[in-house]
């Protein structure tokens, strides 16, 4: 366990503005965080002990070429915010702004940990009762078979770290139960993963689409391509349901009636399904942690992500990622060569 | 339009047992479809006019390599079923077995039709107000561009012949609506179908997973593996939610009295969802139509499938495809090679 831990947080992006961030941020220092803000002074406004603003007005958020606006914009929030966190002045990063320009900040000036191919990006669902980790939902739209092996790996130690999952059940999403079921890929991660010791991980095997939600395995493994349509669609079908539900309890007074009774009960379910909750997707396989929150989000989901990040710097997420990859003898060899990633 | 059609449907492989498979025959032929039905004589019992039976008690619905039980099992009756559409003594093939067994057997005595790559197996959604097609479901777990583009092409023939949707929106399933977003193969295939004429094909550009189940597209158009795995996960986050709404249901006396007067509105929820309504998953890119009923199927999804197979013969949708692929240019030239095709 460390003291205090500092987040350096980019507090442009998000759709509520600068000052929702600085919100965040506020509640998160009165949690006992130390909170670095990287944005426009003016509209981040006055913010107690605990919280420092750095004037960063330029942002990057919407940048349609992510990687190249972060070598062309030194200045931008993101781009400080990432730098300070590579320097050493914070221990991790907070982004309200775009996954990709966080991505490509935190690639170009937090680094890839040592003995990492890829870093990932993973998101905790919140299903009632049975919370998954999912990664990669989204930083590697193509991936070789030692990616996903890593992913693995550093998802489990995601689990134990953050999430408080003791002896984490991880699973590799495919088309059927069986080993020999999926593309040549995941047949390979498959027969890699069952051939580590069960103390280093605890592999459960393949999942289908049906398992994801249904509380399988603590942490689903998938190429980004593949995790940010499995999220979606989650996304969507949740969005559809309580959509058609809502039409059904209008079409008769009697539930209409009905509706109105069930209400607060659903009110309940609404807030265990809710995205803030987790404080956004993790950006695995740097350095140091990153979170991307979603730009959606309020004051709660920031103070969310930045409590979390500075969770995940006490638990040391980034060692015990390490030591489980070195105990399994996964890390990538300094002879390796590996192309540039480019996040999508 | 044609005159009577002739189905053959293999009665082996359902979890209600070869009787249901036959109760949903005689459904279908009540309303003016000719049926032959393969499986047990002695399981299958009595059958009207419209009805016939041959004796085929060698199943191979549960074998775990459906090519290789396809050709050591002619007696099967998929394989007999099968068979007789590729002779022409029916018109089309409805199977209740595994999906594996059906396409192996579908792909060897039915043939690929031609200047088709590869067949495909599409499913129609049924989604409140927007059902979609999906394609591939299942049948090819990698895929090459030229399949993807076609696979586009077969669904929208098959959304206007059989869905009796008239001018199908055809979408590409992808992590992002830019035309640079996805796979290279995406992003090729987007290339190519974006400059495809309007009045053959209306291509609306890629959807993300969020708007699958939105009503954004008519048809939405991936690889087997994505398809199998967006496929299961909408079944299992409406499994999640609904078990999650009915124990929320249970929370208090207010709530239970909610979810009691809100039911019957909700049953009719369950119907515009139900499976059994589009009748199954269709194989699409043979010479003659194919239908794979899911094995839990009632007599109701029985005749539904054999049904709506009937009604694509009437409507062509071999034929409607054929034209549509070659209007585009698309077709298969017979001097490109194509390795085997091996059913997941």
């Amino acid at each position: 366990m460390r003291g205090v831990v500092t987040v350096a947080v980019d507090a442009n992006g998000a759709d509520l503005g600068p000052r929702e961030v600085a919100e965040g941020a506020i509640i998160a220092a009165a949690n006992g965080v130390r909170v670095r803000l990287y944005g426009p002074r003016g509209e981040i406004g006055e913010v107690p002990d605990g919280v420092d603003v750095v004037d960063a007005p330029v942002s990057i958020a919407k940048s349609a070429d992510p990687a190249h606006a972060v070598r062309r914009t030194p200045e931008s929030s993101i781009v400080q915010a990432a730098r300070a966190v590579g320097a050493g002045e914070a221990d991790a990063l907070v982004s309200g702004g775009s996954t990709g320009s966080a991505l490509a900040a935190g690639l170009f000036h937090m680094k890839r940990a040592q003995g990492i191919y890829r870093p990932a990006l993973a998101l905790p669902m919140p299903i009632p009762g049975a919370p998954v980790l999912l990664l990669d939902v989204g930083a590697n739209t193509e991936v070789r078979p030692e990616h996903l092996v890593q992913f693995a790996f550093m998802g489990s130690a995601f689990a134990q770290a953050v999430m408080g999952i003791d002896d984490p059940r991880v699973a590799l999403l495919s088309n059927g139960e069986e080993p020999t079921k999926g593309t040549p890929n995941i047949v390979a991660v498959h027969a890699q993963l069952a051939a580590v010791r069960r103390e280093v991980l605890r592999f459960v095997g393949n999942v289908e689409g049906t398992q994801v939600t249904g509380g399988a395995a603590d942490v689903v493994v998938m190429d980004g391509f593949t995790g940010n349509v499995t999220l979606k669609v989650i996304e969507g079908v949740s969005t559809t349901l309580f959509g058609a539900i809502r039409a059904r309890a209008e079409i008769s007074p009697r539930a209409k009636l009905g509706g109105l009774l069930l209400r607060p009960a659903l009110r309940g379910l609404r807030d265990e399904l809710d995205p803030e909750g987790p404080g956004g997707a993790y950006m695995l396989g740097l350095r140091r942690l990153g979170v991307v929150a979603h730009g959606r989000f309020t004051r709660r989901g920031f103070a969310r992500a930045i409590e979390v990040a500075a969770h995940g710097v006490q638990e040391d997420v980034i060692g015990r990622t390490h030591a489980a990859l070195a105990a399994a003898g996964v890390l990538r060899q300094p002879s390796e060569v590996e192309a540039t990633v480019t996040p999508s």
